[in-house]
């Protein structure tokens, strides 16, 4: 199978269902179908080949859908990109890729238009707005008069190149087939059924593979995608209300705002039956809130990166367990069970199988798993050795099969040779009343090597000071795991594209001056 | 992904969920791991080797389950037969797929006695009920001392064969993959959502492989499996009542005796949430005395064959429609639309797509598609010509991509010319009130080449004449449809293997002494 076949479903037995709701722009799965053909077909009348690669820099939109979708029709290879990157990483990344046409909306145009003297291969600019020196998107699709030549294409034919930040070095660029896609959409099926009259708000960066399964997923069962521009709380939560959606999946950071705005509780949410959340650890401490203000949502967690297509582990809602006993509460610190698709296991340093209950990395196997990394043979060869994904990720399992990841691998902490898991550390944080956004980092010292540290935003209208912060956390810490400094800030912790905390950004003023990477 | 990976995660995250009731007879997820870990073994031991052929004449019980998943923890192939054959069509099955063990229950081991001196490659004999000059199947597990030497099995390798009877010629055994399963697994549980606690009766015989999603989703989940040994009515609703039985699948014919038998009314049926049907057309009229025979069951039609290894379409119980516009309620008579994962096309007669809406034979592309037929490489080219599966079944599609299969190919019936096909006119006939069960088929004709007839059964304590019967049908069908003969038989009307009418039994003593072969 390949992905031509989702749209060509959606829009074949739902012809008539809406399809993208973007602001006053509505269309059904037959006019939706129509753009793309006619977008296609302008692409491919002007040279653009199977295999090429297409560079993607817009904010969320029906465009973005339809731009995918036209370029896996005439065999293209999308290259989505984060539209937070500075203007360095992102010709980084579109030199990289080799592409040979780029799409940008109104919003990344100036952008595009900065960086386009450095662009090496580009031959198509393609905006969504009118501007000069750029062909106009809505006018390719109106004056598309030529029909589309199908191309022969094969499942494990690259589909998309994603690139990852990565914590440390140049971006990557994850290729993945239309197998790989498929597969995981098929994975992601299995584990969260699609229902009836789905209304899915497109909420977290559409540029991110997380996004892709649910892309995916509403197109083929003919439901509806309801796009936010960009995330913001207000906004969000009103969009809820006047589209009636029923599904939306956010990062932890989100939730939280979300459940710490006013509207929650003035907005009509009860169209809302299910929230998807992942790209981060959620700590157990706001999941209890995020149930307890949102008790009639199901909530389901996701774990995965775009090296798996994404998906690799789920929580489910039944698994959401707030009372009972400890092994089913302690559940909530999980990020689930591996879906029905892949093998997980926890391998030790020297790639075998640790004990049950010990900590080691998430490694995993499956038809999801990447082709490799674009033009970097030895990384990938390091990265799937021995026929395993090899995550980056610490984390232990439990005796029925749940997974806890204890920390991205590359963020622990090692302070006089025992090592710090910063969730656990957040995760006390977050129990004290003033904390509204946590970051747990280690930063130098000349007698530790590294120290634990916390960057803090507080709750408007509470005070609280380090010490006290740092006396709470001695109540329920190790002295080891106990931050010896906390900073507290006034304006949100930096973000970065998903939304995640960008911990590399915290650590930077720290580190400063220190031979040792930050990372 | 291979098949080894069912039971796997099933015992692996489920080891205390009851895995299968079976009469008196219970165990846990891990107390079958162990049973089919040490029969595994056993096989091993005894010389069985990876790509092997082992026969499996059963009736359903737990070891019926045993046994498939035994064989493939070995890499060995399953052969499960139609325990319902004559002795020399299983003499020819046995020794075509040249089967090097054979495993036989009680009820089937005096047909094995017999059968014995004339299969020829069998080594190893097993029984599941003490016999002279057979393994115990029951001591092969409990004197299991040597652990499973765990082969490398490739997706695409040989997982079982599974013999079509055909409507002529010799049976042929279908070459199913790892893959092909695995994916109609996938696409199964995409179109039908598995539940959490699902008590799932074998009703249906287990050796077709309509019962095969059924047995690996169940398994895969943890969920329960309830062994019906054989159907018959009053047994099923009391497994029904005593068990607490969710789903069911279930061909029409045994839907028909269900619903008819007094039972349904005295039993509490209330945990039965789901029934799936298929293997045959179901009359429309039929539906809809079930629907309200059963209102809280929702009802899914599922169409496919062993050769697809076997779900292509499904109609879902929303698109159950007992009242409202007629583009709604005619779905009652379709088998719903292709199954997310597989592309379904009529082709004509050469090969090409028929215009929508217009009669031609069902085609299938897919990776759930067999591998071919066994040893038949001249069928097997004729059946995947192009690539595409051809079903030997006959359908229409809607505009909303709803097929509506008008009959098997080879059922159709010929007259004068025109092109009657049966379903239509047992359509008709089942709204008699007097009728219990019936069967169209096509009788020699001097004059017209063949007629339409019909052969009936009624419901006990009403009369009805053939000349009334025959009056029915030409109030409601065009005349050359009306059958021109009708027989009413006292006894239930002969069936296959999986429940369906034979009608192959039926047409010959009308055929008889005709050139033109029964078919």
């Amino acid at each position: 199978m390949i992905l031509t076949q989702v749209l060509k479903r959606g829009a074949a037995f739902y012809p008539h269902h809406i399809a993208t709701i973007d602001g006053e722009h509505r269309q059904t799965y037959q006019e939706m179908r129509n753009r793309v053909t006619a977008f296609a077909a302008a692409l491919q009348q002007r040279g653009v080949k199977q295999g090429d690669r297409i560079a993607i820099l817009m904010l969320n939109g029906h465009e973005f859908a339809e731009v995918i979708f036209a370029c896996w029709d005439i065999g293209a290879v999308v290259v989505p990109l984060n539209y937070r990157l500075a203007a360095e990483e992102l010709i980084f990344i579109i030199n990289d890729a080799e592409c040979v046409a780029m799409i940008s909306d109104d919003v990344m145009l100036p952008m595009t238009v900065a960086m386009r003297p450095r662009l090496e291969g580009i031959q198509h600019y393609i905006a969504t707005a009118p501007a000069e020196n750029f062909l106009g998107y809505e006018d390719l699709i109106a004056n598309a008069t030529a029909s589309v030549v199908t191309p022969e294409i094969a499942e494990n034919d690259l589909a998309g190149l994603f690139y990852t930040s990565g914590t440390t070095g140049l971006p990557k660029g994850v290729m993945l087939s239309h197998r790989n896609l498929w597969m995981n959409l098929l994975h992601s099926l299995a584990a969260i059924p699609a229902r009836e009259g789905e209304v899915y708000m497109h909420a977290a960066p559409m540029f991110h593979l997380a996004d892709f399964p649910s892309l995916m997923s509403i197109t083929l069962h003919g439901n509806t995608h309801v796009m936010l521009k960009k995330f913001d709380p207000a906004g969000l939560l009103e969009l809820i209300e006047r589209e009636r959606v029923t599904s939306v999946t956010l990062v932890p950071t989100m939730i939280n705002f979300i459940i710490n705005h006013p509207d929650v509780h003035r907005r009509d949410l009860s169209s809302l039956t299910r929230i998807g959340y992942g790209a981060s650890p959620m700590p157990a401490e706001l999941l209890k809130r995020t149930m307890q203000t949102l008790p009639g949502v199901e909530l389901s967690q996701g774990y995965g990166q775009s090296e798996s297509s994404p998906l690799l582990t789920r929580l489910s809602p039944q698994d959401h367990v707030l009372e009972g006993p400890e092994h089913l509460t302690r559940r909530l610190a999980s990020c689930g069970r591996p879906i029905i698709g892949v093998e997980l296991q926890i391998f030790d340093d020297s790639d075998q199988p640790v004990k049950q209950g010990e900590v080691g990395e998430i490694v995993a196997r499956g038809p999801n798993v990447m082709l490799g990394y674009w033009k970097r043979p030895e990384e990938t060869a390091r990265t799937l050795r021995g026929g395993w994904l090899h995550t980056g990720d610490a984390a232990r399992m439990d005796e029925h099969g749940f997974f806890y990841i204890v920390d991205r691998t590359k963020d622990m902490i090692v302070t006089g040779g025992e090592n710090v898991y910063s969730t656990e550390v957040e995760n006390v944080l977050f129990k004290h009343p003033a904390v509204r956004e946590v970051a747990v980092i280690g930063t130098p010292d000349e007698k530790w090597g590294e120290v634990v540290a916390a960057v803090v935003t507080l709750k408007s209208g509470v005070i609280a000071t380090a010490e006290e912060l740092i006396s709470h956390c001695a109540e329920h810490l190790a002295h080891y795991k106990t931050p010896k400094l906390i900073e507290i800030r006034d304006s949100e912790l930096p973000k970065g594209g998903t939304g995640k905390i960008d911990k590399k950004v915290l650590r930077e003023p720290y580190w400063k001056g220190y031979a040792r990477r930050v990372n």
